[in-house]
């Protein structure tokens, strides 16, 4: 099933998303943006579509509305946009509710949700990325599972009510883990040391994480109920009290969870 | 340069260390295990060594004896083990001082430690494994540092008054890594949803945090300052105190050093 797609937006999960949609034998007619430069720039990297600056889309060929733009700019968009009959709007966002498109002029509303984290100039490759959508409506949500499928093999239905620990469960995988290895980058940094010797034990152990389960995989001092090096580490950390009480409370909590 | 080499021990470690150690060219001597059954079943690993269940070592062809045991083990066997002239000791563990060989009958003594987490039954290239050696006896060192190379480009010198440091960083970069999928995957779970939908997003954060460095590559709401998100998480938590105060007090973290 392939779908006629306008998109709104032009920021990092547009840039990803445009192309891919075009690769998978989709039709990109639109692709909108408040400033038309950022537009046509984006119409350059597929086949044929429109550039837009206004958000009067009464006359689009397009049955699939994505907005792929930031979480505060969603709502006014859904608001103001004109959209033809039976057409279909969808956010990208892991957060906004699917009640914020519910004033907008669209029949049917989505998420349609790339769990990944895009940046600038790093390739994503689709084919890895899961794909979280939901809709109200059964047939929209079977649209939305299509379009998704021919992106990625890995399609979730996921509903709002799950979306608040899918979240919080994504800062501790995501943006904890991230800091855990800030932290361990200073503590290198600090002592002079290369922080490049930490890289190839960090990539082993989340592998092993992830293959395992981190329950199987977790190692060190806590685990093996070892205090007396946690008592060390500890007062080698008294330099900054709280990375001190972080690694007190983890360590903790490790001991405690096994 | 290659070396005769004597291991002692049958563990991980050496059950890596053995083969990698022929293939590179060396001579494996002898390979030492309390019980001779498991000294001889890792002696089938390779072309020509010795099984051993004695610590007499007086005639060995060796010239590097390599205690690849656990960090309890080490200096019982130091203690014990009787070394032809000449002969360097060296361990394996990043946590041992190097003065925990200081009583052996050795004339030069070192620590040979490579970087890694390893389990049975998952392989491990030495090539990607960095080597952390130290020694007191600049000769020795050398010689150490050609070992490692011939297995690994990756080889530092480490000092002892470094490796606490290097070790509490490992212990952030890795178990406390660990630790924050161990609690995704929990908050996942508890909710009925699928942690395979996280693991795409956990590696691709890992490799851009390893990539760009964590502090360029952070996001999420502690970074944005999202105070409102960071508040609904904390709430979400209260089911389990302690895991909210760790989520309360590591994003505290990143908002404080950004």
């Amino acid at each position: 099933m392939k779908f006629k797609i306008a998109i709104l937006g032009t920021g990092n999960v547009a840039n990803h998303l445009v192309p891919a949609l075009e690769n998978a034998g989709h039709t990109i007619t639109e692709i909108y943006a408040r400033d038309i430069n950022d537009a046509e720039k984006l119409t350059e990297k597929v086949y044929v579509a429109d550039a837009k600056s206004d958000l009067d889309f009464s006359d689009s060929k397009a049955e699939i509305f994505i907005l792929a733009v930031s979480d505060a700019a969603i709502s006014d968009l859904a608001d103001e946009i004109i959209l033809p009959e039976e057409s279909i709007l969808v956010h990208t966002s892991g957060t906004v509710p699917l009640s914020m498109l519910g004033y907008s002029s669209a029949s049917y509303t989505g998420i349609f949700y790339p769990l990944q984290t895009f940046s600038k100039g790093r390739e994503v490759d689709f084919v890895d990325v899961p794909f979280l959508i939901e809709s109200e409506d059964q047939e929209t949500l079977q649209k939305l599972k299509k379009l998704a499928k021919s992106l990625s093999p890995s399609v979730f239905v996921v509903k709002s009510k799950d979306r608040l620990a899918l979240h919080v469960a994504a800062v501790f995988a995501s943006n904890f883990t991230n800091h855990m290895i800030r932290l361990s980058e200073e503590i290198m940094g600090r002592q002079g040391l290369d922080f490049e010797m930490l890289k190839p034990l960090i990539i082993e152990s989340v592998s092993k994480s992830l293959e395992l389960g981190a329950k199987r995989a977790q190692t060190g001092p806590a685990i093996r109920g070892d205090y007396g090096t946690l008592d060390h580490h500890f007062q080698f950390l008294n330099y900054n009290e709280q990375v001190a009480e972080i690694y007190r409370l983890i360590s903790q909590d490790i001991i405690d969870v096994n």
